[in-house]
């Protein structure tokens, strides 16, 4: 479809930085294989993980009225979602569950171009697996997702940008989405990077649009732009930019007008009717990590980094772009 | 979204109609509680609706042939649906499901406007509730859903003006469902009221939709027009209304000269594939009668009758919009 | 919707070829009453066939690269499917399932105006019926659309033409599908002739576009052009003609470059929430077999092999006019 970009150089001497990030994702397997202990245990990699967290709010929470919040990703420059980030998101889906008083909740992104976007690949491995699990059982990450799917209120995402991997799972968990026709990008783009979607995508994209079409975005794992992912149902609707915000709110506050009853009342027999268990969620979460580990996975990320993944913006931006150019044909 | 338009008057004192029909409405709360039994019993009521039935017929049954039958609402001036239309629509059920020659039916109305609307909220709640169990052992509104659903004969929806609450759910539980562009607006409005929908839209949207959408027609509870329907699938098409009347009737004549056989056994597969079950309708049910006895939902559908529910024209054609002047915010 | 066509003679009396075409699709029916064996046994039917089979290859597979396979239908003058297509095609299903490098496979057609279509009425019924069972114990037509479906690899019909009955059921078991805007037809036009579909698309078709669309395609047994195929979420994507060989080729060697382990294992979780179990899938063809038997499904083929099936390019051309003709009203 697309010519090859020039590849960076094809060994990994020149790629030390990237070496030691790839070392740290092999811990799993060397662990079993014996030796070569990487610096750093795995709970102070948490420890720096967590104390960055702490410096840095990634999510904020904006409570417009006592009725309906908006939840916004601010983790510039591309909205990466990382193991740092989840206890701040785990913080606001535990007041997102209990609050007494919220009717919907909206999630947006603070960050031009990108509403949330793939998992973070700079911090060891251990950094996520070590986590404790949620209240589900599952990781923290697929245990949010699932929370946010069955809480007693609403939950829209209005898609501005790239939302890619975490940020299609996000959007995939929430009750609606709504995207912009010029500036919305969404994508599963894992299988291009030889890895398995971790976020629930395979359990929730076929019951929305589809096997065929859910085929497609997993298995193509390219860029859907706005217009494409509405006639597929992946949004509810795409807008024209300029009128996404304000169908978004005026739907937002039409809805915290309503009664809270009867708004958890309905919602829990949609869900009784549509969503994947949590088993199924846990699957697709282990197959992603047991994805992770494979060499040709490692292989696939060290050249991603090398070509920019998490520093060069066309890298980030045109994500379908260059898991193409990965590809042996 | 909408102004608000001017409220009625915020007391209940000026509306001694409206008390009395609340009153009726908390029968089985005031039971619970004990004392203050309302004018007429339960069963009188009943006989006063039966009796009422008996006098002005509201669905008619027009055999075009022996294989293609039209059911045609007749309810004027809204084609509210009430308890008294329960057996006249279930003697229709019954003969779609015995008929031996039967092989389609298009349901439409004669009401300008409306295609079917909403419960009927002047019969005291008993009015309802005390109607015996259909053959199914539901409650006989989701009784004869569930039967049309099933029916060995295919259903159509001719939807032309509004198909609100059970006009939505009964074309929902119909095979196909054709929409007019202009003049066709779905909804499901009852979360707007603080009620949950009886009729089985949470378990049938979502697999017919997808849950996004669903969730969007469900607890957004605002008017869908014809394209959007159509967009979503909600129904299967929208046409120019001067087409709408050519097309179902083309696709009926065609279906009628079909063997009824292999429609009955194609359509059971297609049941097992795609229908709830009874427990999972009966629930929703069960879910509507305990919504409509609380007080936010009594509160709701008194200032709904203030504002001229089932009296002021402007109030039932733009149901989503009065839904909204409830809210608090 | 359309003016009946000129009938052939009513009478099977000038139809000799015919009647010994309908003798044969009743052999199980006259095996029950006791006498009357058609002129060669089911065994030399079938050895017929396989010689046939033998002598004229109608599938052609080409490797493109080994990763990238084209999987061609050709058949002239109407890619019809039958007893002999069986075990070419399920050589070719082995190879998929099996070969070590593959990862996506397209399905097209060498002969205009036809992808596939519909199952040979020439041949005996138990040509069909004497098939030994394939490796899920359902006859080998739905035990190849399984094997398809579950496939570790990527399958995508190309949609040029055509695909009717068994030609739609194999694009429905594909994992994706693309479709010529002005040269797809696709139908399930077997309730026109009293037939049940055989093929799983009563298991397939609801889960993939909603209860109601998929009623409309089964029961109204019509044909849809590629924009309606589209809309309905029956094919992925329809392009304009002259784009649909780049856009599938484009995405069948994107595809054909990323890791087979990622492809079959977010493909197995995607199975797991979409595809319908192989009990389901035999109760359709089952239900096929049965009503194949049937003396009105006997009486309707015979007088379409009178109108002209597989002989008449119209007949095939536009079989949702036909089927129309045979109705009674």
């Amino acid at each position: 479809m697309k010519a090859r970009p020039r590849e960076a150089g094809s060994t990994l001497a020149s790629a030390s930085k990237f070496l030691s990030a790839i070392a740290m994702l092999m811990i799993p397997a060397l662990a079993l294989s014996g030796p070569a202990k990487p610096a750093g245990t795995p709970s102070e990699q948490l420890t720096k993980s967590a104390s960055k967290n702490v410096a840095r709010p990634q999510v904020h929470v904006e409570k417009r009225t006592s009725r309906y919040w908006r939840v916004t990703f601010d983790n510039p420059p591309f909205n990466i979602f990382g193991p740092d980030t989840i206890p701040q998101l785990e913080d606001v889906v535990a007041q997102i569950e209990t609050d007494p008083n919220l009717r919907v909740v909206v999630f947006d992104s603070a960050v031009p171009g990108y509403f949330l976007t793939h998992y973070d690949f700079d911090p060891p491995l251990s950094a996520s697996t070590d986590l404790p699990s949620g209240s589900t059982g599952l990781h923290p990450l697929p245990d949010m997702l699932v929370r946010i799917s069955r809480a007693p209120v609403v939950s829209i995402a209005l898609i501005r940008g790239r939302a890619t991997g975490v940020g299609s799972e996000l959007a995939l968990a929430s009750d609606m989405r709504f995207a912009s026709k010029e500036k919305a990008i969404l994508s599963q783009w894992e299988v291009g990077a030889s890895l398995v979607p971790g976020g629930g995508p395979m359990a929730r994209l076929p019951r929305l649009i589809g096997r065929g079409r859910a085929l497609e975005v997993l298995l193509g794992s390219d860029d859907i732009n706005g217009d494409l992912a509405a006639q597929y149902g992946y949004v509810n609707r795409a807008f024209p930019d300029t009128q996404l915000d304000g169908f978004v709110d005026g739907l937002a506050l039409r809805i915290s007008g309503f009664d809270r009853q009867a708004i958890a009342d309905t919602k829990r027999l949609v869900d009784f009717a549509s969503l994947p268990s949590d088993p199924e969620i846990g699957a697709g979460w282990d197959a992603f990590i047991t994805s992770v580990q494979r060499p040709v996975a490692q292989k696939n990320i060290t050249r991603l980094m090398e070509m920019g993944l998490q520093k060069n913006p066309d890298v980030e931006a045109r994500l379908g772009h260059y898991t193409e150019a990965l590809g042996e044909r």
